[in-house]
């Protein structure tokens, strides 16, 4: 299974150098979170309604091509590493006329409650807790096109194309 | 005729206060202005691509009510006045869920040379000229409905209903 | 007397036009509005801890010349109307090196309680409302200079010079 | 030697967890990162007249605490490798008021002229290329004291604290 986040570059988003200033990608890659998570049914103002929150321990990017105003950038999102505790998400971004990649990255997590205390989201929240356990399910494949082994949505389904409003397409294949 | 961009807020577009920080509705209608030169077929880009630039030369925003993280807001950005040197667009922000008023505003814009020298757009592009003031009569009508008197597309038309990528949609009615 | 607040543009906050992006004017006016209130031993920090906001209720802006990265503009803010309800600030921004007006504006403001809803100043914390009427007698003279008529700081004092961290600069004369 | 960055947190980067967006922290590293830049008489600007520009090509940072508004913190940039193609700068950000670590972090650099294109720094221009080359020399010492050997500023000078223009302060010791 394969989620797809789809993002114009705004003009406010470019700088004098002619391009994205580089900081914004952390502001993608958190859209691209928050809407593969609304996707899943467990929308992050769901966690902010039980007090949970997921703030980032820590960031790695590699710009690998740059892109401007009106260029389409394609995100896809995926669980690296998920354990209740610590969470690490995985991002490809590519440039949609081209194919080619942009940057490469990860963002790491944690769960706390309201004052940033660390917490078990095993314990907080099972329901959440397996929702995010079933995504870590849906494995990325080197080759770049995505595959799944285990996904709630994608079983035995040869395929499928939903579009939301204005965000993200999932493509599920089997 | 009316123009409509749809818009997702974001994480990141929230202050301590808990609502959208006041500064990135400048953003928001910056999104829906260039949206609506994609959609009339004269792109900022195209602009750019032969050397003219739309500087703002002014703002002004009247906040009415907040907005938050994973709200949706709808923006109907028209062309106040126009006469090829100066420019001022209007906009209205509602709520899309209660239909409420957010904010209503204009931005105030000349036309220059990649210099930033004024410049008549007449003489400068008469094609995106006839574009611009083709947009000035689609006119606006108080009651918060959008009505036209001489729309490129919306003669003779009843209703078309045209939803493109992920972000501006157009209603024409007749 | 005058409120004077220096600061530098950063490359982040510039756009492909190669100038400072317009919506990062409203930020700038923020810090300076902020470093005012700072400065007058009220500080929007102690504002928050008394369960007190100051949400912007409208921004005129009028762009007069544009600066860029590595410019260092000079904020001047001033109270235009308080009556304890609302608040109008007024704000002149210059270029340090030309002296040239690069913007005139305000924000208009009212005060309310951590759930927005609107309050009295004068009846939620007297000793601020008494602070900000003040600053309101700190008159702004039309010929850019600033004059008092009767500020608490400035009654019979030459000539001060006052320097904080990094940031704003006061300057009172008589 | 050590380079020393001061900053305070602005109330618009903050989000509604009610701390610093973890975004703007890169954004605070540039700030840092061109500051040294000015005071080491090459300031981004001189590279950007002469065609040169230094894009990122990769971000690494670790977020150990949290500020917010009003909080200052204390940014500590340093060359970690430079060899006139590649540039990798290190960073440390401590709060000002507990001196606990914010974050550590690292950016990657190359030199290109203004089409992006990669360049040599010593081939393009031998001056900035032997000032780089001078701040590399100015070692960081695991202790988190900053040690030098063969700084052009520090050599045999026992205590200089020299503040400038709002931002940077270098404290130089031996």
């Amino acid at each position: 299974m394969s989620f797809t986040f789809e993002r114009k570059i705004n003009y406010y988003e470019t700088d004098r150098m002619g391009i994205v200033h580089h900081s914004n990608y952390i502001r993608f890659l958190e859209e691209a979170r928050c809407d593969m998570l609304d996707f899943s049914d467990m929308p992050y103002s769901a966690y902010e309604a039980q007090g949970i929150m997921i703030p980032v321990l820590g960031v790695n990017l590699d710009f690998k091509r740059h892109v401007t105003f009106n260029d389409v950038i394609i995100i896809k999102p995926f669980v690296k590493e998920f354990n209740g505790v610590r969470l690490t998400m995985g991002y490809s971004v590519t440039d949609k006329k081209t194919g080619d990649i942009v940057l490469t990255g990860e963002t790491r997590h944690c769960f706390t409650d309201s004052n940033l205390k660390p917490l078990n989201l095993k314990k907080a929240c099972l329901d959440f807790y397996e929702k995010f356990d079933n995504l870590k399910n849906c494995r990325r494949v080197s080759s770049g096109t995505e595959h799944f082994d285990n996904c709630r949505w994608g079983r035995g389904i040869l395929t499928i194309f939903y579009c939301r409003w204005g965000r993200g397409i999932l493509t599920i294949f089997y």
